[in-house]
C-alpha cells in the first residue's frame, strides 16, 4: 500500500488546501495519496500571533481526527503547533516553513525570505534563528500585502520583483517564499528571477514520503513523549 | 525515466559504497537507479583532516567523471567537498552527514552524535556548528575505536551502548551515526534504543529525490555560480 | 485610583491562581488591586506542547474577557500565548517565566533552571536561549516529578536538595524555579540555599507596575500591532 | 519605612542627577525616598573608555559612600562598574542602560538604540550583545552630537528624528535612547513617534524597588562574593 | 640560528609568492629566512570551492615537501586545508587569512572585510563566523574584479575606495583585505584611508616567528595527531 | 633602535611584574627593550571585579606616565581596562588573557582555560564569549587557591594536574593559564601534559613586536578615537 499523506491547512481556506494537496500529488509518486484537511472554524488566513494560536489549535484538532496515517505536513508557513503536534502524533510530521529553510538550505549558501506584511518580519527573524539558519539568511523582505493578495494568478509578479532584489542586491542564492498562499506561484516566481524559490509544499511532502521509506518515525523517549492519554 | 542517483564514495572501500548503495536502493522507489562510485585512489576510510581533504578531491573526480545524473549523494559522513561539488555540478549534492542532522531534528528536538575516534570529536563539533544546529545537539560521543571497527555484524553493539547513554542521561531524542560505516547498523542500533538512530544515506538519497520531484536545482547564480569551465 | 492587575492562570487548578495570586498582593503596594483568572476548562497543569497550545488559547480567552486593566500576568512559566498576548491586549503583558530570568540575572553572573520532569528540560533551555540567556544558565536540572508534586508544603525539600546542587557543584548564582506552583515553596528554598531563588511570580507583578508607573505601554506600530478587529 | 533608592550619577553635572532623579521619584510610590549622589571629580559626561574606566571608579566610591540604601541604580548608560558594585554592595544594583533594553523588550519585539556620537556604536552594540539581545536589536544609530547636546529643551527633536526612522525604516517596535541626559526628553520623544521610548532612569528605580518588594538580593555565593574585606 | 619560514603559495603565480614573500622579509628580523614555495600545478588564482579543494592538496603537498622548517605560512587568504596542515606538521602553521583578522581585531573594534568578486562574500561570512568574529565584521565588501586584477600598480585605488566606505559609513575602524594579492597594496590603502589595511602576510609570518621565539608548536594530543604514517 | 616594550602590571606585587619581564625577554629579539611598569597602589592581586576596576584605573595611569613607546603589554590575565587604553594610546595595546587565547587556538582546535577561585569562572567565560571564542572552549577550571599560591616553585603540579584532567578527560588541545602568576609555571605545565601551556606573556610581547615590524598602529578613526585631550 502506497503512502498516506495528511495535508492539514489550519486556516479555513478550502483553496489554499486544495492549491497546496494539488502541489503534494504532483510531486510526490503516483501510489501515494493526499488527504486534504482544512480548519472547520477559525481564520480565512494566519497572519499574526493571535491567528497563529488559533492555527496550533486546528492542526492539533486536524490530526487527532485523523490518526494512523503516514506522516502530516502543517501546510501553514509558520508552522502552528508543530511541537506539539510531534508530541501528539505517533507519524512524523513536518511543516511547510522548516521544509522550505531544508530545501533552500541544500541548493545555496544564502537565502532570502519573502513575506507578506511588515508586522510578520521580526516573528520570521525569530523563526529563523530557532531554526539555527540566521548566519544563512540575508534578510526578511515583506511586500507590502496580505495572504490575500498571494491567491491570484497575477501574484507571482511581485514576489519576484521582490525576489529578484534578494538575490541580486542582497547575494541571495535562493529565495523562501514564506507563505502557503504563495506556493502556487513559486515555479513562475523561480522561472523570472533564474534561482530556485523554495516554498516548501511538495519538498515538505515528500520529506515526509523519505522519511516513511527510511522507517523512520517521531522519537517517543524524551521530548516528544505522548501527552497524558493521546496519540494520533 | 526513474531517478538516478550518483553515490559517490570517496573511501577506497567498495563494501562500504556496496552498503550504502543497497541502503540507498531499499529505500529509493522501484524504478530509481543508484550508481555506485569509488575512489580508485586514497584511503580505505576518512578519519583525519588530512584524509579529508582527500576525500574531496576524491568527491570532485568521481562526479566530473559522471555528469547528467539527478543527484549526487556525497556518501561519507563528513561531507567532504561539499560546497565545492555544489559549485561543480548542476544536479543537487546532498552530503550524508548533513542528511543525518536534517532527519534527526525532524525526529527529536536533541540529537547525539556517536562517532569513532575521539580525536575527530572537535571536527564534528565545528560541523554541527556550521549546520547552525549547536543548540540542538546535546553532545559528541566517541566510541573509541576506528572506522574499521564499525564494518562488522558485531558493530551495532557498541554503538548502541553509546546511542543508549545519549538518550537516557543526556537527554537525546535522536542518536546520529557520524561515520558511513556504521549506517548498516542502523536499524538495530534503533531496535535496541527504542528511538531513531540516523546515518543519513537513505534519508540523503531520499532528499535528492524529493529535490528531483519537486524540479529544484542548484542555484548557479551566486555562491555555487560554475567556476572557470566546469559543469557536470 | 491604584493598580489593577489581571493574574492569568491558563490551567483549571484556581488554588494555584489562588496562591500565585496571594504572592502578587504580598508584594504589590497596598492600592494595587490583582484580579484572579483561572482557565474555565484545560489542564489542571501545563506539562508538556499540546497543553501549552490549550494553555496559550486560555490565556487569550481570559485575556480577552476582561478588557481595561493596567496589566496582564501570565502565570504559568512557559509563558503560553505571551506574544498573541502582546498582540491582543493594549495594557502590557508580562510572563512569570520571563520575570523569573530578569529577576534571576539582576542578583546574579549565572543561574540554573530546576523543573519538574525530564521532558520538558528542552522546551526550557530553547526557551532560554530564545531570550538570549544561554550564556547565563549553567544548566536546567529537573526533579523528575510532576506538577502535582509541587503543590504540598513538603514539596519545598526536594527542590532546595536540587538547587543547592545547582549552587555548589555548577556555579550558580541563582536558582530559577520552572514552574508556577513551585513559587509557593520559592521564600524557603532561598532560606534553605542561602540564594535567591526566582519564581517570577511577585517580581513579574511588580514589573506590570513599573511599566504602569513609568507610562509605558504596549508597541502597537509593527510586530504587536492589533490583530483584525480586537482589542484588550 | 519606605523604599530607599541610591541614584548614582557617575558624571560630575549635578543637573543630570537632579533631573534622573525628579524622573525616579515621579514614577515610585509616594513614601520612597531618593538619594542623590553626583561624582565629585572626574567628567562632565561620560563619552568613551577612558571615560567609562573614571565612572566605574565614581560609582564604587558612591555606593561605598552610602551604605544600607534598599537599591542603587546607576544613572549613566553605559551601566560602569555594574559587576562590581554587586560584588560590593549587598543591596541590589541596576544601571539604567540593562533597565533600558529589559523594558524595551517588555513592550516591543524589536528594538533599536538611539545613541549620541558615531565612535560610541561598537560599545553599544557589543554590550546589547553581551545582554544577549542582538536579535532583538535592528541597530544602534548616532545623532551625531555629544552629550551635552542633549540637556535642553530642544533636544527631544532630533532625537525624535532619528527614532521615527528606526520605527518606519527598520522595523523597531521601540526605541531605546543610549544616554541619561536623553531620559528628559524620553516623553516627549514617544509622544511624537507614537511608540515606547525608554531611557531606564524611571523603569530601573522601578525594578529596584520591584527586587525590594519582593525580598530578592543579590546573591553572594560565587561571581559577586564579597570582595576582600568591603561591603556596603 | 635563525628562523626559517616556509611561505606556502597554494597557487601557481610565482609573482605573487615571490611578492608575499618580500612583505614577510621586510618584516621579518635580519636573520630569519622565508623559503618560498609556489604550487608546481593547480590555478593561477583560488577563487571559489573547488580551487580552494585544489588549493588544500597544494598546501599539504608542498609542506610535506619541505619538513623541519619552524613554521608554515599558507599564504591563500581562505586559509586551504590549514586544519589538515596542522594535522601533517609538527611545526606551527598559520594562515594569512586568519592572520589578517587578528591583527585587524588587535587594532579596532570593528572591521570590514574587502574582497574580489561577489561569489566568494558567503564564504568570507562564513570563515569570520567560523572564527568567532561574526559579532566584530560590519561588512564583507567585493570590488567586483578578479584576483588577478589586484596584481597591478594601480590595484590600490579601487581597493582603497571601497576600503573608505567601510570606515565611513559602516564604521569599520580597520580593513581586512581579503586577497593574498592584495597585500602588496595594503600600505597605499592605509595611508588613503587613514586607518590600518591588514593583509596578514608579514603579520602571519611574524605569529609564526613569535610561536617558535615562545617554544610553543601545534598540540598533537587530540585534533591534530599525526595522520597514519606522516608527518613534516 | 630597537623594539620598546611597556610592561604595565596593574596590581602592586613587583616580582610579578620582574617574573613576567623576564619570559618577555627572553622571547623578545635581543635589541629589545622591556620596561617594566608596577601599580604604584591598589591591590597584591586582582581577583575580583572590584579589583579589576582598580586595576583599570592603574593600567591608564601606567601607560599615560610612559608615553612614546612602541607598545603595551597589560600583563593582566583579565585585561583590565583593554579598549580605554586603545582609546588612549597611539601605540598598539594587547592584553596577556587575549594574547594568550590567540596563541591558544593557533596550536590547537580545543582549549580549556585554568584558573584560580570558583569566583572568577563566571567572568573567565564572558571573557572567553566576548573573544568569540566559546566554541573553542571545553571548560574553565578552578584549581580553588589564590593568585598568591600561585607564586612559588612549588606552582606547577596542582596546575599541571588540572590541565592533564582538561586534555585527557575534556578533550583539550591546549591549555590557557589564566593568570599572570602562572606563567612562570608555563613550561612545567607544558611539559608535565605534553601539550602547550598559553599564559599570554612572551606571546603578547611578540604580537606587539610584530605589529611593530608591521608598521600597524591602533586604528584612530572610530571607536579607538583618543579621548577628549589625551593621547600616550
Amino acid at each position: 500500500m502506497g503512502f498516506r499523506l495528511g495535508l492539514v491547512n489550519p486556516n479555513t481556506t478550502q483553496a489554499d488546501t486544495a492549491a497546496m494537496a494539488a502541489l503534494a500529488r504532483a510531486a510526490l509518486p503516483g501510489d501515494a495519496e493526499v488527504l486534504e484537511f482544512t480548519a472547520a472554524a477559525g481564520h480565512a488566513s494566519i497572519e499574526g500571533e493571535v491567528e497563529h494560536v488559533d492555527g496550533a489549535v486546528r492542526v492539533l484538532e486536524l490530526i487527532a481526527s485523523a490518526p494512523g496515517l503516514d506522516g502530516y505536513l502543517v501546510a501553514c508557513f509558520d508552522d502552528p503547533g508543530l511541537h506539539a503536534a510531534r508530541e501528539l502524533a505517533t507519524a512524523p510530521v513536518v511543516g511547510i516553513g522548516e521544509a522550505a529553510y531544508r530545501s533552500a538550505t541544500l541548493l545555496g549558501r544564502r537565502f532570502a525570505v519573502v513575506t507578506t506584511l511588515p508586522r510578520g518580519v521580526a516573528a520570521l527573524e525569530d523563526a529563523v534563528r530557532d531554526h539555527g539558519l540566521a548566519h544563512r539568511c540575508v534578510g526578511v523582505l515583506p511586500l507590502g500585502t496580505e495572504v490575500a493578495d498571494q491567491r491570484g494568478s497575477d501574484a507571482a509578479a511581485p514576489i519576484a520583483a521582490t525576489a529578484r532584489r534578494a538575490v541580486q542586491e542582497l547575494g541571495a542564492d535562493v529565495v523562501v517564499l514564506a507563505c502557503g498562499a504563495m506556493a502556487a506561484s513559486a515555479e513562475e516566481v523561480a522561472a523570472q528571477i533564474g534561482a530556485p524559490a523554495c516554498d516548501g509544499v511538495a519538498f515538505g511532502a515528500l520529506s515526509l514520503f523519505a522519511l516513511w521509506r527510511c522507517g523512520l518515525r517521531t522519537s517517543k523517549l524524551n521530548a516528544y513523549a505522548p501527552p497524558h492519554g493521546a496519540a494520533a
